[in-house]
């Protein structure tokens, strides 16, 4: 007989786990079993009440969640940002010093447009000439570029080095500040900042007579939780530590 | 009876020349009369051989070419790049003294698409909180913006200051070098350039809830024909001088 | 001294009179006078309290709302559809009989990207070849296509008639039932229906070497706001009965 | 020492040989030893003059040439077309039969952007509710859909069907025929037939909120030859049969 997955959502008050809880509760295969808000302990939570614990709090928060959770002996997949390196290799140890067979995921990401954008990226890139990224976001954004779009680049210009590229061919000799972008890892990138947006990036790739394009368009934050559910499913036989939901992928 | 309209080509050993040599020897309603190279005197030609003269030569000779071609007789087409606004001014002075009603067409561009971009563009630019441009090229152009980019830009610029717009949202304040883009007018423009591509410009145009998008692809100089053969047919019918195919379509 | 334009809404508890509300309330130079829902007779507005009204109420109500608001002594500006010819023939023989110059607009829709969308791609029917339209929408929406393209396409499909351009040329000979989309008046139209969009459309052109594309996209209702506070704020200088947005576009 | 790999080209004067004459002299590492055409005889090739050869002839002469190279101890890549599968087991087995450790590359496209679009539009498909594909090519090609996106599209249906997806939502209750495009194993595919484009491919994918494009543009014959270098490059270290160049990239 197949189970259903029990899971507790953690900062289920929030926008994002109110979103989660509600993905959760509509899933065949899935039950809410806990919906735990600032003032609840995970702590009480144990493997007769739940498999799998969803983490959308706070970074002041999600690190003492992760922890708790793991000593309740559950799985956990956090959606939280704010992690450090050092708070990541902190559960890294603790997860691989657990005498359960423990997985927790800890994601920057769960729109799976964005996590393949990145993946195919990464991997077309040594083997074309050139490469460049434009991002495109509602005009309430303060940073450029955004941070998928910087980490796509340094991958991209990684995945170059590796493959013993050459720079990008570049004729330009007189320009304008700004015009060509910014340089990250050598793969220049585009921020428009554009009212009516929401979070989008394309992957333009060239090479002689030939495009390739890669776009994600996110328009809500719906798209994170086909991810979420994926990650649901599959911490459970994944034990330890994995960073990024890519690596959930069956690809 | 409707007879054909007779055409010389200048130019006609060039590639653009070439090129409109057989697009009018091609087309059902115009004759060509004239292939006409660099040592050859455009002087000669008159009424009774040709209506039209289409210049495609160099800046060197562009200038003395159109005056002859007046003083010939002919109305005149003229593709060449390189006209200073004195020049331009004395074309204009010339063909309103003159006794014939002929015409003279001075565009930097032919190409449909591009035309029509431009305009789209500076007409939509009032009614957009946000405008953008993204105009993409082959690796080998030495400068960046594209003189059609930085025209669209100034163009929408002023546009939006005549609607008495304010400045586009922009929420950015941490942003590495060059990831907004050349400030031109106002109006952010990006630059790519891209191993495979040609010349291609992208506007785009957000209001809360919606984006414009409106896009230039030109793969090849054949994209500049459809626009020659248009000014042909449409220049005897347009005295005095006319600067930019726009003001030949009806529109 | 510049006075604030004073607007009733009619429709006001429906999700896009709502939207139409706040809207209003957050613009400098309007003033939110009425909310009125579906037991509230317009009929007891009078020019001493508004200046306009706004309907989005329900194809059944809203014809009898615009005579009403006729005989009260206000401009209009409607956004409900479901209007016969009939109906609107009506409208123009009642406001045409006014003793005041009072001005009423039926739009079907309020979206500027759609608005200049169907506009451009019109006027720019008349100079390619080939055109092709592609209309993407939701998965829930039960007609195909979308009754923007239709009218979109019927544009186009007469300028190009009107302009005595031949059929667009199509070599295919081997076809799968449907590969190359619905005829509307000779311009082939493509339906994409797709989880995660809105309501989106593109307009292929295209020239021997060109391509222009325009498109407009639609994420949220918030997309009709500016186009509708535009026509509030232009419908006062512009008496009779004005039928699409377009019209009150400086274009 | 790093000594260059030598290559023979057959069809070397028609167009893709042409093109592939001048791509293999033009790279460093590459040797152009032998331009054969119609009437020269494959056989005389040996280990001692050339390491590759490269088939761009014709579907009548293809497979004798293959069949010649294999025994005169060569590597072999062939973009020629009209392959049926009997023909291309029938070099399995005489591949397999040689006594040294020859390779054959037997691939439709070389278009590293086609192919990956293929890669990346099957992994993807099992990961989104809904997908489409656009395909738009010149208007002088005889068959709709293109045979790139039919085989994209029975490789998505493949992995849907593997993945256990529903079929894809859709409401549409009203239709113009050919509206919701042709039905190729549960994936709709619109065919574009525009003047001014060459060989372009769109493939959309959605989930609640998000949509993930990629898209493959082929401009010129051009955008084969960086995957024919790579194929000649790769093929001496992957003995046996291998059909179709996504094998020979490190993905």
């Amino acid at each position: 007989m197949s189970e259903k997955i029990r899971v507790a959502v953690l900062g289920a008050d929030g926008r994002m786990g109110t979103a989660v809880c509600e993905a959760v509760a509509g899933a065949a295969d899935l039950e809410l079993v806990a919906r735990m808000g600032p003032g609840d302990d995970p702590g009480v939570l144990t493997p007769a009440d739940a498999d799998v614990a969803v983490d959308f709090t706070t970074p002041a928060a999600t690190e003492a969640n992760v922890h708790a959770l793991l000593d309740a002996g559950l799985d956990v997949v956090v959606g939280t940002s704010g992690w450090t390196a050092d708070a990541v290799e902190r559960v890294r140890a603790h997860v691989e010093a657990r005498p359960l067979a423990q997985g927790v995921l800890i994601a920057p990401n769960f729109a799976l447009s964005a996590v393949l954008t990145m993946r195919f990226a990464r991997q077309a890139a040594a083997y074309f000439e050139s490469a460049e990224i434009i991002e495109l976001h509602h005009p309430d954004k303060a940073d450029a570029p955004s941070g998928t779009a910087t980490a796509t680049a340094q991958a991209m210009g990684a995945a170059r080095a590796a493959a013993g590229l050459d720079a990008m061919p570049d004729a330009t000799t007189t320009a304008l500040d700004g015009a060509r972008g910014a340089d990250v890892a050598g793969v220049p990138v585009h921020s428009v900042r554009l009212r009516g947006l929401v979070a989008h990036q394309e992957v333009l790739l060239g090479n002689p007579g030939e495009q390739l394009t890669i776009r994600t368009d996110s328009f809500d934050r719906a798209s994170f939780m086909p991810g979420v559910l994926l990650a649901v499913r599959r911490i459970g036989s994944r034990p330890g530590l994995t960073v990024g939901l890519e690596a959930l992928l069956d690809l």
